[in-house]
């Protein structure tokens, strides 16, 4: 980044005020009368009626559009453990991203906790403050153990973004690269390069989109998570492939699939040019991916590539994903996010990439490529047909699949903002 | 409350949305670059100046103008231990008279903790996204053992509004009535009727403005707390006087102030009229007092009278002080809202009292008296002179008391909202 969008970054978050949200009163409080509703007296009404029923919380508070991000600050970014407080301008632009993509009200919580217990303990103990939670920028893999626990001692949904949102966005692209390409997920040979919360987030959800899991090889810093290593945990231990293979070297070697969640520059291009014929890279590493767009269509021109960044084609951007999840799982008060939902959100994001893109979305990006190809496999950020796509196949998949406690709501499908 | 004042705080709460609040955000947030200054890459800029200096956060985030309002639900209002959930809605109005009153942010948190000790652990754990944190509705005595572990433990403020904020105001308003009565402090017999955290926060605060602690009798439920009893706890016993008084009856025979923080018809006419000359009588059992204000009036007409109620003259209200005190203390950070800090909130509201009522406040209350008199000993809420004159006396005297981090404001005194 250059010293000029440094400073620019550094005075987006001081200026006008610090920071980047308020908040602000969606009632009136102006005249005495006006504050004996707000608070007391008045407010003792909706006190007893909570105390008499849980649910009455969705009717008098903000709850049912409240969503809580939580970290404790070990995994911020690439940048590591930063601890919670460095966490907080990352929680403070997710929240602002929930507002600005699907006007759900969001506050940031940073937690200081000296173990996952603590960090469960803690984020169960406020969890019915929110109608949801998405945990965020939380170190694999204690942020497997947090996850599952916080799933089974909350009522309200609980999203680790980085692992699913994620996930989610991925295999949409990855979905469509592959029709683009002529291969069937069933068939793919898929290396994953990384073993982090994303990566194994990934790979499952591949499983659940249909690839096979013999056909997945996963490798770590260390190279093949093969079952001969004693040296994995034991989620990492549940992609151990009986295989001769060892290095990314070996299984490259045709693969159709190539996702990339770890580092800059570990794809060279000879590891490129042995992949099978019409390869698709996923390569996620950010701001640096694993081997340069220049280099990769330099080496290969069947390929189809996808980034993390928004300066080359095909993004992969939680954004696609996570404000329109909540925005389905809340508008039908989900109870959790299942694979039904999450595979709901996929089959949205995949099919907004084969129609006609609005004209105010092309405007905003300046004549880029957008019509459904080796260069647009996932809409974009911007693209205002997320909202009401994502959020009413979210809601859907939830009720079908009984997580909802609430039916499909009339008024749906929701405006763009 | 009649059905319709129900329904009317009912539909305030449900309407135009559930709750009261919203989040909004201070920057643009429209293209693909506002997005990459907001969030990645961008964000990457003030995370790692925070991770230098934990400081860095007052500039690039919201910490420094937010303040959590946390409950454990043990005491709502006068309706008792209901549950955190059933506290949100207090909570949030909490929240928006931080906002309305100081244009603090202000968000709530409600903790389900089975013990003081867990909600300590979970207040600990989050307090750092916060500039200041305020406790509320939580029951007595944990409420001492809470606030005094979190304020060893976090370096932001801690303020039991319920005990502090009743304290402030309470204290103010009866300085105010002893003087017109011709009384000092340092003499006057007061008579505390309840021992729960309002009350003793108040007598403590009397002891700092001057009150002799051989002066003050307090009472709880089983009457007089004197030496001989052994059946109350250590906060309790603090107050334990070596006297034959044991009732009511006893204490208030002679009594120049009678402080009520416990139920409603609690102080009869015939014990009022055996209260010293010229009685100060504060009932602040809400909604109903110690005694109606009409049949105290009716039998003794050298009274001065103060209530909880906004119908009444002399209302004892915690919003006179908390945005106020909070304001001051986040402009200078503060590391705790110390005892010098309270007098100063006291000495600026009753100063105010004295002052000429700006017209706009008048015509806001139909004409009731507004000169400083026995009617008339304490400010009105909607007064916009209490943002700037309560915030600089807090600023200066956390300045002065050393608990500042930052000088006195350039910017002060501030303009009213």
């Amino acid at each position: 980044m250059t010293d000029s969008l440094r400073q620019a970054a550094l005075d987006y978050h001081a200026l006008p005020t610090p920071g980047k949200l308020s908040v602000e009163l969606t009632t009136p409080a102006e005249t005495q009368e006006d504050l004996s509703l707000a608070y007391s007296p008045g407010v003792a009404e909706p006190v007893r009626e909570i105390a008499k029923d849980p649910e009455a919380a969705y009717r008098y508070t903000g709850k049912g559009n409240l969503v809580a991000v939580i970290s404790n600050g070990t995994a911020i970014l690439g940048l590591g453990n930063l601890g919670p407080l460095a966490s907080k301008p990352v929680m403070e632009g997710k929240s602002l991203l929930f507002k600005r993509f699907a006007d759900i009200n969001s506050v940031d919580i940073e937690v200081e906790a000296p173990s996952p217990e603590r960090f469960i303990e803690t984020v169960a103990a406020i969890a019915n403050t929110f109608g949801g939670i998405n945990l965020e920028d939380i170190k694999a893999p204690e942020c497997f153990q947090i996850e599952e626990a916080l799933i089974q001692r909350c009522s309200v949904p609980i999203f680790h973004d980085d692992q699913h949102g994620t996930a989610i966005v991925t295999v949409a692209g990855m979905l469509n690269a592959l029709e683009i390409q002529g291969k069937n997920i069933e068939d793919a040979r898929i290396v994953c390069l990384g073993a982090g919360a994303a990566a194994t987030a990934c790979c499952k959800l591949l499983l659940c989109a249909g690839a096979k899991k013999e056909q997945i090889t996963m490798l770590d810093s260390r190279g093949v998570i093969h079952s001969g290593r004693s040296d994995i945990n034991a989620y990492k231990g549940e992609w151990a492939r009986d295989t001769e293979m060892r290095t990314l070297d070996d299984a490259i070697e045709g693969a159709d699939v190539f996702l990339g969640v770890s580092g800059p520059d570990l794809l060279s291009a000879d590891q490129l040019a042995h992949m099978a014929d019409k390869p698709v890279v996923f390569a996620c590493s950010n701001p640096n991916p694993e081997i340069a767009p220049e280099l990769a269509h330099a080496t290969r021109d069947d390929l189809i590539m996808a980034t993390g960044r928004s300066d080359y084609p095909n993004q992969v951007n939680n954004v696609l994903c996570f404000p329109f999840i909540f925005r389905g799982a809340l508008d039908v008060r989900a109870t959790s996010i299942n694979e039904h939902m999450k595979l709901a959100a996929i089959e949205a994001i995949r099919k907004l990439a084969r129609e006609e893109v609005p004209e105010e979305v092309r405007a905003g990006y300046g004549g880029v490529e957008m019509a459904f190809g080796p260069s647009y496999i996932l809409p974009k950020p911007t693209d205002p047909r997320l909202l009401p796509e994502v959020a009413a196949a979210v809601a859907k998949a939830a009720v079908d699949s009984g997580a909802a406690r609430l039916p499909y709501p009339e008024h749906y499908p929701l405006k763009p903002l």
